[in-house]
């Protein structure tokens, strides 16, 4: 559509093919971004107790975060010629951060997010893997996002393991 | 469950009945803002246009308003000892939101934007009448955000007559 | 003119005499609030004096905030589909808060502010009393801006006390 | 004492009875502040352990919040023509939230807040219900007063199940 | 009036007249800037529009820089001892920045919002020729504030020639 | 009680006695600030007037100073191994910071908040000249404290001494 | 002529002809990015018209981005050993960049725009490609500057497709 | 001294005559800054009373003032090639501003302020003069510095006339 | 072009011939501070030493300050309905400002810089001079400018002589 | 070494001795400082578990803390004429603040704590008592870092009971 | 005069004498700050060159710190009950910091900066010690002023130690 | 340890021995900043003389900058499941940047710097040559440190080259 054709990287005319492959790639991350927004806000205001306030405290804090990932997404997706997706594509799969039956349980929100960072970080490296030498721009995006998830899913894992060391995990 | 009972108002022991519907009607409010923040973000990315930048804008800004508004609606919830749903329960109802065929096409978002802001505004009276007497802390923070919503609407109004008057919706 | 209409609450079809009514009031009391802004602005400058320094304070902060409450009424009146009116409409009526002929008598201004918010006031409960069941989004704005107004008073009432007490007024 | 009366709402001549009431209840609202201010300092400082910090840090947010929610109501005072009291008036009634013999009962903190809130929250229900229709600014005021003590009672509430969940309360 | 005189400059007692005339020039310019606030609070919020958004923003920030206007010029008036005027004395002027009929007609805001400025450049050219060599700081000061409105009706010049492009003007 | 014990200073084991007699020095230091915070809230609230005025600013800005002072003289009892005392050992001492019969005896007040420094000056006095060579931590605190509590009874002593020159106090 | 030699990486002395290459590529850059700055500050003054507005907007922005560019690449020149060229070596090549005849002709500032956005999209991916495996440190900082440009001329793109879908362009 | 000329203006060889005498002007003034600063820290610290608030406030913002116009003379004798004097040039002169015999007599600093700024503002203008066509820099600096001592003597007249009118000067 | 044409003053219709010529001066002075940007660039980041960093800071400071007037002078040729030019325009005339041999040679770039200045402000004078009587906005704006040339010409001359003193210049 | 000889105070030539022995006790301090600012490091990254968030998040404020005291040690010794050690000269000496075999043992972590702060409050005792007499400044800063470190042992102890209380230290 | 007397510290009756001799003290000291002010400002001006700079900063920046010791001697004199000597007692005594012949000699102001610190330092330690055991609030204000004034004669010692290392001292 | 494995990437279980090497390599990275951090500590503290200034203040923002730098290193060994050595582990190495016998010896404290950061750039490259295809955010972290280092590097191989041109190194 442009008026001007760029002839090198990956928004050249030649790698349209890529490029729909990786707005594809992109998508999926976008709504996975997404979806752990609407987790956080609800697990950020349901749980009860003293320790809960840390992990409230830490995802409120994500909130924001993940909201400005799923942007990168978005923005991205754009930025390669796509469009970014209305609400009625949603697919809900975190079945595994849905609010417990008793909102002290709070092991259950730790291990839901564990759950979905390694989700986030398995897939994620499959993006970085597929633009190795093929678009460094989304590669280096997606490789900061990436660091975030592993230093949030390793801060969970020590939450985890002060419960597992108490015999409540 | 609290050691401690209050005998006035909404948190009253005898208001149990009044306080489950009240949280009825905040879980579907609850929603709406959620499917809005999904919504706007796709609608603050996609559209192509120098006057697209007008709207743009004025979406971005809204996106941290309406997902103070969720929040707000899922605190108000927690307050009244319901609990915020997950992602699970999630139902996409916004089908006038969603991406338009041609991303220059700012009517369609304009459009779709009034119609979203007019369901919000029709169903936030009904909970301002409901809790009329019964529950004045509701009623007070469903009024405020009514007024975000309607200052909204008109605006958008505002931006449609402007296309009406050119012929162009 | 919107394509979508609200079916409930002051922005209803239905509703319409209603807002004409609303709109009235907004108008009378959006000209009260401009000419003050003129009124601060001249009793700002003029006075001279130690004493004159505090009640000059005290007016350039009100400035802004009666600009706003201005600002608020004429939003609120084009929400409500009206349209805010032009400087040939504007007819001056705070007789009583014209520079006095010395510029040292402060008791002169002080007695003109109290004058005009009396006047607000008497005014603004009488609207806060007509949008009851009809309009709370009004309502609750009127009645912010009405708590400013009483408060206002209030402290220049204690500076008329002080000049009663020394015989001065 | 002011040279023009106003003739509608609360503040007119026909309503000093009214208006001798409400500085009544709230004179008791203040006192009911002040005493949270002074038991909170203390209970900010004295509790030892990892877990009381989330309850210190919560506590010291307080303290400035309910000294604000003191100032209002003194201010409210003046506004009707009221006298703020001074400190002989005063009255010690939260025994429940007097130190504990061992510093590190946390479980003790908890149920005094909770106590302290659960005052709060029934008495400012019935100075809401008695400003219905009579003074809409004082209602509107304690309204807001009324959501912060709601919040804040439920998140001590959660505080409490946690370590009853845990068998220590 | 005050117990030492200065004997050069704007200032001395020989000057008396020339100072009169000077406030009598300012006093017109004071009630320029006054009605030019009161013109742009309305077209700051009637217009509907995407491209109405633009000069609404425009003029929100003129209101303030014209409030700082009138009030540098009621200053400059008490420094030469004289009287800022009462709200009495405005006499509307503005026709042209009355509110159109439609509220989609921008080309009328902006032929008005050219026409006043036109006005004022005239007139406050003529103050800075009537100042030079007898009062260099009103010169300074009204020149810095000729600039402010020569590239302010500049600008709308430009939007003008849009629409004139257009055809729409 | 700590697991590891300091042999030198203020914290060594050899010390409790003096320990002992500092936090009851301290204590009822702390009282008096708190005091001091109830009555100058209601002293900022009270008194009508212009000049009122710059008594109720320089008393705002007071109440979280002394509210800091109350604070700190709180945690050095914490650090000293003491307990801050709750609200039932509260007793009201400063009959001279009561509200004046009548809102506009200011001279009232001004002699209030001398009697209190005065007090406070010659009590914390007697603190630092018993810490000498003792505890030079809590000596410092309190000089610093000590340096405020003078500069402000100075402040007040010139406010009378204008009403005395008047011949009003 | 360093003490100390690196011996790993492209500042290594080994390394000494890959480094003229890259100082090369990264002067032509830096003239790109001059350039640029020179044809923003005057797009962004010249146009006329409200939709111009939102283009002058952003060329502004852009010229504080750009000029940050210009400064990393002359940096970067810099800690290779090269040195940054003087005003004499410039060479102007954006003739599409150079104003219109119209100022109300926006499409071609669009048009220049894309076209300078191209080249240097084009320019920047043949630097990576170049670094890759040699200096990744420049790789990584043309990295982020090509995402600044591919977003950039995306936003352009969008502009020019609604002149377009008007038929305007 | 420097290696290149300027030919135009007042830096020009040819003008060194009255770059002279300019410098002479400016250095006279500096010192009448500096003896202000001096005389306004002491009227800022001794004055006792309510109503010598304002004054001390209204001081303690003129020293940062005053320094800054003594930095500006300062700065710009050094760009006419003059040096600014050393401290054993300094000449008191301001003998209405030294401390009266009791601190609560406000009348003699207001006096004495009047005084001083009378003596600034005749002695700028005579610079004013002397610079027309001949060194616009320095007019226009002088300029500036005149408007806030106008400014300001205007301040202190009003001062005095209340109490002038109170018959108490 | 416009609808309404000022009769006074530089923008009056009889004036076009001064501005025409007014608009050439500033173009000249446009490019000017155009390329002095430039040279500020490569000369802030190419030389090497202590006490070059002094010179790099002064430098780095006076880029943003120059693009500033550069700025200033390509708004007011806008605002007399000039256009500001394009890059192909730009002659490069700083010879004097080109990188050294030896980057460790500051007094190359000392001279270069006030050589510079020299021009400038030769040039400026010019301006101010044409303007007199004639456009006094301009003539503000430049002489603002013109003070900054003078300070920045005099701090590096005081440069030059340290290094003469040393035998270095 | 000075031109200029002080003949009172610390840094009179007659108290060498004196200054020496104080650098001596300074140097060591610092070390102290530089050791606990590496413990803090790691033991601030190393825990797991919710309840190590407090602990981390108290020593991530301590690391700037204690660098600033670090830092306030190394500019004392050279302004008493010493000089700061460099790396060689440090010897690891908190034993008790390395990592424990198990992430999750924070008791571990909160003994090494206490250790380290018995161990310095014990030392800077010993220089309080030492610069009685002889050198007030020094004796101020270390009395103000002393207080900071017994704050921050109280805390540290406190946790420790809040464990011991479980029976889990 | 003040109503209510201390019996305590040096605001006890029975230490007039001794107040009166601190007065004395620190009147002097005030005027040694208010001369370094004025010394600084033209030392701050004066000096040409690179190294030059280094030195105006420094000294800039003491501008303010010195301008805050007078500020704390004058408002502590004030506290004793003394007055704040105005601009006719002032006696210039620092002969070795006036402007010296040649502006690039910067060791003359270097060694005059180590002179006025050095008089500061010994005059200081006097007050320290007349202060110790009579009045604790003044000498810790003094220790601290002393601490600034140690460490800035440091730094010059430091820059006169390079210029001696050079031979240029 | 964690309850759900990531199969993709750096974290994977198959990635065990990698990981190892990663954290071995990033422990001596981790080491070599905390000693940078040391070493810059001591020699902002000791140089003397003006030039020493420019040095001193870079090495300030670098200690900032490393501490940054450890901190990274110190949470990237925690993310890739390793622990951050305590203080025993310390083995200082770098001899080069002790403290030189005498302060104003600035060439010592340059060549030292260059030295420890070709050091760090020499193992920098080797840590992002192994990552390759193995850890892309191990290799990201690294690269963006590595040009911190390049940078400082080269701007002390200029300060260096100043010295060298005047024969001092």
């Amino acid at each position: 559509m442009a008026t001007t054709q760029t002839s090198q990287g990956i928004l050249a005319d030649s790698q349209s093919d890529t490029r729909e492959h990786i707005i594809e790639l992109l998508t999926k991350a976008y709504w996975m971004e997404v979806e752990t927004v609407m987790s956080y806000i609800a697990n950020s205001i349901n749980p009860d107790g003293v320790r809960a306030q840390e992990i409230i405290e830490s995802l409120e804090t994500d909130i924001q975060e993940e909201l400005g990932h799923a942007r990168q997404y978005g923005e991205r997706i754009k930025e390669l010629y796509g469009v970014v997706p209305g609400s009625l594509d949603f697919q809900a799969e975190q079945s595994y951060l849905q609010p417990p039956d008793d909102q002290v349980d709070i092991v259950h929100v730790i291990k839901g997010v564990i759950e979905a960072e390694t989700g986030a970080i398995d897939y994620y490296n499959q993006i970085i893997e597929f633009c190795e030498g093929k678009d460094p721009v989304t590669q280096d995006m997606v490789t900061a996002i990436l660091h975030d998830e592993e230093g949030h899913r390793r801060l969970f894992e020590g939450f985890l393991r002060e419960y597992q060391s108490e015999g409540l995990a």
